[in-house]
């Protein structure tokens, strides 16, 4: 990839790390945060090599990432629109693409949506980190409209930080992320809720003395970030209210197979799940 | 803890480990297994100082510990209750306390219905390691009938391990699995067969492409070994089936918050599974 001088709005987990990896690439990175404090951490950490709140910092980048939280993509505001280069290539990194490509591919031409898909627990301008995204997706979603040499620059963008670059419709990803990214935050969250509907104080008191390594890791990600959780379901609920239709089917076959004592039939369903678990792995 | 001279039927995991701690502690550990290969193999890995497939090995046993698969020990066979010393304080292993009990008291005065709760995903003559059950809970579920002496002697067993001792009735205990040992695995099993219901080719090859940290957690236990999931469900089917009617109701409370894009309520509630996760950690 040839050398840019390459703008970053957000110098958070997703941005701080694209940030570090580039300039260790070679690129002019700058970075645009909204806070003062922000801005001078960010350049103790070294995320960019300019780092500023003025908004023209990044006018004379020829590819700006967005790597704003999920609800700034969905509903910019007027003064990060003015901020984009007119000529630059522009990127996103939301988990849901549908509603962003819908709202930007009307701001800025050479807009592509993408989702680098890596993270960590850690959030903020202490969380970048090198090699966040190495082998890792990192899926775009083009549309019709979709500036094909845009796309060529954000692949290579993605495929310089070692992603794997996987192109599909913003549909199709938004469903997917739905059913094995979305929908697991409710199923594990919903576990956590049920055993805590438990009235009687001895089973509960005893639940919580020996609950074990299966339970700790069903319902780790129900315990997560509550706006995560909320982002998720507010831009991406219609995707996700059909996994959950999917998901009550199954759950509700386990409990009829178990009601009515099929005992066969319930290794069948197990022997299946354990077949099909090592394809997501 | 006065030195005895333990039986342990069934050398896999569970039984397997206790024989190396046992004998640790200076005990003298007698192994009864079903078949000759595995005598040999668990002689040679020292999990008892004598192994045999001659239930006269234990006869002269003050404790024996029946470490056997969970339905061997709902339906145990004449040979089996015939081994049992009459004098032996004889305590037992299974994950589902109640059909135990019930079945058990009736078969031997000095019987203690208890399950060491440790695990690995090992199993078999290979699997048992040392200090499995330090740190870990106990359970035992006396009842009237039990023999508050025997009790003492298994007691003193659990905590010989290192082990946390718990007593409680076989009720409470059924109940308290079902919820946090049982009832997940149903959960994560139902994710794995809900994503395998997708019919769209490109969003189920997507998912699998893009599947990460949080589906592995969610899915773990559901991709594992399917005859204990039907064991669970055969054997704690009543507690468990309550624990299903409880996890639908929340799934179902967030399906329909979802519905109604109730977000700030959604907040509180993923506020409040977020807030309980480390009760049971």
């Amino acid at each position: 990839m040839e050398l840019h001088r390459i703008g970053i709005i957000g110098l958070g987990l997703i941005g701080g790390s694209i940030g570090l990896d580039l300039q260790a690439k070679g690129h002019e990175v700058c970075g645009l945060v909204h806070r003062e404090i922000t801005a001078t951490r960010a350049q103790e950490r070294g995320l960019a090599q300019l780092v500023s709140t003025d908004p023209t910092i990044i006018k004379d980048c020829s590819i700006v990432i967005v790597a704003l939280p999920l609800q700034q993509l969905i509903e910019p505001t007027q003064e990060l629109i003015n901020a984009l280069p007119a000529n630059a290539v522009i990127t996103d990194v939301g988990s849901v693409k549908k509603p962003i490509l819908n709202k930007w591919k009307n701001l800025h031409p050479k807009f592509i949506a993408s989702h680098p898909m890596s993270g960590t627990i850690q959030t903020g301008v202490e969380a970048g980190q090198r090699e966040l995204f190495k082998n890792k997706p990192w899926v775009a979603t083009p549309d019709q409209t979709t500036d094909p040499e845009a796309l060529k620059v954000v692949k290579n963008l993605a495929l310089t930080l070692g992603s794997n670059w996987v192109t599909t419709d913003a549909e199709t990803h938004d469903q997917a992320v739905a059913l094995v990214s979305h929908l697991p935050v409710f199923i594990s969250a919903s576990l956590l809720a049920a055993v805590n509907q438990e009235t009687n104080n001895e089973v509960l008191n005893l639940a919580k003395t020996i609950a074990s390594g299966g339970f700790k890791d069903t319902s780790r990600i129900g315990g997560g970030n509550p706006s995560l959780g909320v982002a998720m379901a507010m831009y991406n609920s219609e995707s996700l209210l059909k996994t959950f239709s999917t998901y009550r089917s199954s759950i509700e076959k386990f409990e009829k197979i178990i009601f009515h004592k099929q005992w066969d039939k319930l290794e069948q369903e197990l022997e299946q799940t354990q077949i099909n678990r090592p394809d997501y792995l």
